[in-house]
């Protein structure tokens, strides 16, 4: 198919396709004639992947080919996948951690994980994270989101382990990979949109408040 | 307090804070001597918001300045700053909505919402996030998150009404507030990390994977 096509059957508009193609994202169609090039399924389903990652997920380009990369490369087991995954969601802007307040924090978020009996590399960033928002919730003394940690980890769980069972069912690697990814990054965005509109229903049950009365919000 | 103790006691780096005065986020200290100022409580508290907001919680400096002249503002219910707070939370960036398969993943969302009972307003953005994961899923025929949705859906819920008790559990109306805010915007990124740790830990107990081969991911 020409560009035109790819473009309408994927939803990704012609010069973004050209920037995806310069910054190696896409592979290169069969040239046809000069300034034409001839694009196959193997194309749309790649560009469909980048776009899942780059628009809907969030990530960045780079990112994104790092995740590429570590599908079409065969030496990674699903594990070194999961951390190019969580890589690609973890964010890259992240606060001062030279604070007296952050290192307390650490240690705290490093704490709440041996409790919980969470089997997880000590230096592992998604402790980092933990101790990023621990240290904001104490600097500005929001006791509430201290005291529900184990709520905010009882869900996560339950989805990690939704998400993890949904892997392993799988049965060919080659698809197992891809939904490491895809279930890392898509998975968020969804979890995310969802708590949301979760909100907004329980502002309604809790105090009966009127959901129209949200308008665009 | 001169600006240095001021960056030093908010972990924010000093030019980060003339960007931010600049960017009128923080009121002016009282001017004390030719280019320098004195600031106060006030100010060391409000800078600790701004970094939750924008470094921990990657609100863009447009969105906090939203969200902080509402704080400041009387005029807004917290059900107009929960818009303010979802406004600020949700992604600016998102995929081509003129596809084929985005009108029947919004149609597919819209059910969805309302076969769970949930009261959300009809043209929530909400639901128009849930049908971008929707369609990047279908289109790459990712099944597992589709038959996921409960799961997440059921986990976004008991988060969301864990959220909004501890928001009415505050008797005083300018703390509220802030709690909602702060509670959309670290709350995402707390879930986020913790959902992370959580993938590793799960990668752990269901297939006897050793979590210091996952390194730094």
């Amino acid at each position: 198919m020409r560009i035109g096509e790819l473009s309408q059957r994927s939803g990704v508009a012609v010069p973004t396709i050209k920037y995806y193609l310069r910054e190696r994202l896409l592979d290169p169609g069969r040239p046809t004639a000069t300034n034409q090039a001839d694009y196959g399924d193997d194309h749309l389903r790649r560009l469909r992947l980048i776009r899942a990652l780059i628009e809907v997920g969030g990530v960045s380009v780079s990112s994104a080919r790092s995740v590429i990369e570590a599908i079409g490369g065969d030496q990674l087991d699903p594990f070194d996948l999961l951390g190019v995954a969580h890589d690609a969601v973890t964010p890259k802007r992240h606060p001062s951690r030279e604070t007296e307040g952050w290192t307390a924090a650490r240690e705290r978020a490093g704490q709440f994980v041996t409790d919980r009996g969470w089997m997880v590399h000590p230096f592992s960033p998604g402790i980092d994270l933990l101790a990023d928002v621990l240290a904001a919730v104490e600097s500005l003394n929001v006791v509430e989101i201290g005291d529900n940690l184990d709520k905010y980890a009882d869900a996560a769980q339950s989805i990690a382990g939704t998400e993890v069972t949904s892997v392993l069912a799988r049965r060919e690697t080659d698809n197992m990979l891809e939904l490491v990814v895809l279930g890392t990054v898509l998975g968020e965005s969804l979890f995310n949109a969802l708590r949301l509109l979760a909100h907004q229903h329980e502002s309604a049950v809790q105090i009966g408040f009127d959901p129209a009365k949200l308008g665009q919000s």
